[in-house]
């Protein structure tokens, strides 16, 4: 067994999900390689070192320049706010670290762009946690279409609905509700919610042609944490699209944080000539499935528990037994084991990594960006 | 075109269902014979007559023994309380009638024996309203048991569960609730909704062999409308049975007025070697199917909607187009619908009959008989 | 009991659907006027003579110009292919005639505009079959908004899914498939199920400002069936658009005759701040709620089986018991009873009326624009 | 933090869920106690070895005496078959250490008896892996029932229904399918599922008074995997039961590996007077709560998703964000948390420990005997 030394960049959400991951892969999958948690960094140090004992961190840091300049770290996971991915993730390529980053990429396209330059030049694995994907009914549903069971391709539909920023009270800024900040997020849901929805859609149904968008922020004001006092919100509260992807399909996207009644609703639903597929986040271990080639009089949708242990369920043979499922945290364990497995000789290279993500950027950028012209914009993926 | 009038005793629930269905039968589907609403028959002369207008009835009466002795009666339906039944269907009989009767077809099964010996001795067509047969879905899943796609049969559930008498202050007896009467109704829960579910189940699973139940009267006294004073309730509120089928399989059934959230929540489903199907009146033009025969990964029960105009969906093609819905009414059109085709020249004899009731009769009063006892009871289809 | 003489134009899937709607109405609902089928006229004289017989029309014509010259009839039913549409409504009106006519209500906004002041003109009232405002879920759902329920509005989606032109072998034309030919129809999926979507949408929450759209046509020749020949298809197979409401809320609509696995999935969503609602059209009796005041830890979405007869529930204390649905025949019942009630002294105007469906059609009109020019689409509600 | 080490025997799929759970709980949990991965037990080296080396045990055992007289020992966590439960739970007690025991507790209740008195006369804690306690809804549904939120209680219903013994070339026996010998499991279903329903409910509902049974074994002979040879199954396939709780409430039970279609069904459904809930394990997220005090129009089945982090939903404060899930794993992480917690000064005692087994156990035993006998058993908890 090879160790992995980890040095994760970020204490919050994210950066529990990782260390989650990163504790527990190596006790349901058979790899080369283990994780080792090196030492983790955060600004706060009272809680930095919390974190730290917590997960089991060897040492813990207050400033991430110290923990890319460590001879004893491989990997460095940033899970900071998403104005400190690219700084950080050239920092650590340079320093000939593999880098692993929360998504989205970076605060534009540009940014990604130089980031994936920076791995390139480097030379060295990264990684995009775009954990959707490796939910095992997407996985699943990613055989299918890669089957050819779908058939051509004619309606994709993408949404991701939440309903928790409706209060006027809500502030924006700080630790916990950067992501209302557009200093801190780039921008709102498009980024956040948008951007998952986008990098499962061109996984499953490749790439994106054009778009032609909506934005909108529902409160105009709220309190910023750094001040105090009112401030305008300058992110989107929501986000809607249409577009045409490159095979011919025509889909619809839609993100909010003002869907009252859902929590975390990402969904997708795919409309083939021979069969369509349905997924959603708020019941992730079922797939429905529709099949044309059913006898006729007995064609319905079909609600797959995608639990069974024999080997057709992708991952779920190292888990349970049938019947039982697994929850939001194994989409982390599944990506790091996928990107553990990558680094193996001869294994293909890990996806989503920085190239994926640019992609997704350059579709998130052209949507904010037909907002606000209200044209159709081609994405140009040569400049992305 | 040939008519069979009609003479209906009662103008309750069943009379509306019936003479919606005689009124419509023959719009939709293309038949030999044309019901004519001739007359119907109750005991309070303006409601009689208002619901006679109402429908078009071409007379009313209010002595059912003067529709029986009418020479242009072709056809008499039965729509009274339990406890008129018997004396009125055999009286018809005798008087050459054909005879339809709403269900349970008596208050015993020596009581339905009589009747059926009746009808039986005059040669008439006999006809029992268990309606739900004809519930597309129902029949299709009829049509996939009879093709074998079930293989074995396992197991079989069936319920029956309804919460409109959970309050005490519900009185029993009179026109509106004779149903929680006794004397009118023979029995509770157990005529009135586990015999929908025992015709379901032996019409598609076969002969019931034995059975134990427990019964339950949960609100002990209920003001008699007849008398105004609190009176001992003796009908059952809630059934419940364990079964064992002719053919090896186990069963277990339950109805009830006391299961709060559910209106008429008919259910069944049933677990073959090879097959399960499951279905409920409250989305009752759903069919739910679990095919094992299907891709290992992909197996998952499916939600057909059972809207077809192919001709695949029984009786569908008759109706609207696909993924539009019919409802409760039209199972009472397709049973008078079958019942009419019945009497073409050749034309297999129709069932539910006064044969059939008597058979879910004794399986009811073994219930009963059970839930007194404490003890298994097998059923003696001989005596019945 | 005053007598309405109907003469209805075509007799195809509309036609049934009416016809069924009048000869029913009053057996469930207590109004002053009754529908008498006087005539019904149709091209072909064997198959309209037929229908006559079937459905009790006392007579039959093949050229409306007679219908509408006739003075015993006093409403004309429209419900020929939309190119006749117009022709028929305002000769109509000229003549005196109530006109009924089916949706969408022209062939463009031009032509509705003149309808509509045609029967302005000559003061008669009107009524477009949108007949999905009539099922009693749909209609519970207009309360809940009226009754302030829902808060600010934030999102609406409206979706109309079928599938079943997906095969290449389909033709277009004919009797049969008239909704395919552009000749007939105007256009496709945008005036056959948009159309419905808007109509439900404006009626909930009020008027559409801007869109922008993309249509497809996923097969580009079918065999048109007057000459036999392939041709090009000049109808939108597919049709979606984002737009933004009058009340601030955003919305995506999509139609297709494309989406694999449904048949007639009419749907709608609204959030509002306080609650959200969503329905469909495929369990058409469930409303499914979402009350942001229910306690904390039991937030979550109801599905409310709107069936109860206690007056809670629109329309359904005429019908049976709870737990028992009524289905798609029954909406054409609503609607035609909401307008013979309006014929009732001091009773409201009847909508959906002529002017409304103007305005629809505007909406229908911008979105086939926009999807032409690529660019949004402000409606102009005073042109149309 | 205080080390609770232990020695686990068997390293099956249980040793596999308690040892995640081992590892997992203070990484959620701030507790005083940590349990201590000191050693594992099997039978065979080479697998005990290859277990203990990936779960980090700190040595591994081939004599589970051995493990109950290590004094560095603190509890001892029983996951091996059935029958070895009994002796190896009483040498543990005696031996000073806490005991925790998979499910059922013992072949029988005098084994169970003798158990639970083994542990009270050495005073030490004990639990029993009844995990579904410990899913948050699960959780939920006792809290709202604590709260009084049902009223009296008239129905209980609770299914365990899986499907996968039906194929005839399953064998019996060995160490992967114990579970179908009765040598080793005492039971068949009536111990493995019912056994998990009759805990849930007891807990929820309070004792269980009275029940009549039916068992059923459908596949008579099955190569046993020590002989090679075809022999009798002498386990129950399939078990159900009709029960009357001491609350005046009416229950039906069933549990079988014959049910097409399912792979782990747990469910329970309980009507009160004033609300109702349901639950099911293959959607284990989702509590089914329907309130009767809701507006009469709006009253509806309401699904909760139960991952609000808020502290309203049971445990999931310390796990994600709301609208993703935790799922099977979880439940014996919260199992074993409870249990340490309740080892902390001053806290209420852990439930389910071995006194309430026993009492499962006694409902188990009375079904299998009124199977046998046909007749209803009274349950004798003072001899259980």
């Amino acid at each position: 067994m090879k160790n992995l030394n980890i040095g994760l960049i970020g204490y919050g959400l994210m950066g529990k999900a990782h260390s989650n991951a990163f504790t527990k892969v190596n006790y349901f999958f058979d790899l080369e390689y283990k994780p080792v948690l090196k030492t983790v960094c955060g600004r706060d140090e009272a809680r930095v070192k919390a974190f730290a004992e917590n997960w089991g961190y060897e040492s813990y840091e207050t400033d991430w320049r110290k923990v890319v300049e460590r001879d004893d770290i491989d990997a460095i996971d940033i899970a900071a706010p998403n104005n400190m991915h690219k700084e950080i993730a050239i920092a650590a390529a340079k320093a000939g670290k593999m880098v692993l980053c929360e998504k989205p990429l970076a605060m534009n396209v540009a940014a990604s762009r130089e980031m994936a330059d920076a791995v390139a030049a480097a030379g060295v694995p990264s990684l995009v946690w775009y954990n959707y994907r490796f939910v095992p009914a997407v996985t699943m549903a990613k055989n299918l279409i890669d089957e050819g069971r779908l058939g051509q391709i004619f309606h994709y539909r993408g949404n991701f609905l939440q309903d928790w920023t409706i209060s006027e009270d809500l502030p924006q800024g700080g630790e916990a509700l950067w992501r209302l900040d557009i200093e801190s997020a780039g921008s709102g849901v498009t980024g956040d919610l948008l951007a998952h929805c986008i990098d499962t859609a061109m996984w499953l149904n490749g790439p994106i042609e054009s778009v032609t968008a909506m934005t909108e922020t529902f409160i105009k004001e709220r309190v910023h944490q750094s001040t105090g006092k009112k401030q305008k919100v300058s992110i989107d509260d929501a986000s809607a699209f249409l577009a045409r992807f490159a095979n011919g399909s025509l889909a619809i996207f839609e993100a909010t944080r003002y869907a009252r009644g859902h929590k975390a609703l990402k969904t997708f639903e795919i409309n083939g000539r021979d069969a369509s597929i349905a997924w959603d986040l708020h019941d992730l271990h079922r797939l429905s499935y529709f099949d044309n080639g059913d006898d006729s009089a007995l064609k319905g949708w079909r609600s797959i528990h995608v639990t069974d242990n024999s080997g057709d369920h992708p991952y779920m043979d190292k888990w349970w037994i049938p019947g039982t499922s697994i929850g939001y945290e194994h989409t982390f364990v599944h990506c790091i084991m996928e990107f553990l497995k990558s680094l193996e000789d001869g294994a293909p290279a890990f996806a989503p990594n920085f190239e994926d993500a640019v992609k997704t950027d350059a579709v998130c950028e052209a949507v904010l960006q037909s907002a606000k012209d209200k044209t159709w914009k081609t994405i140009d993926y040569k400049g992305a």
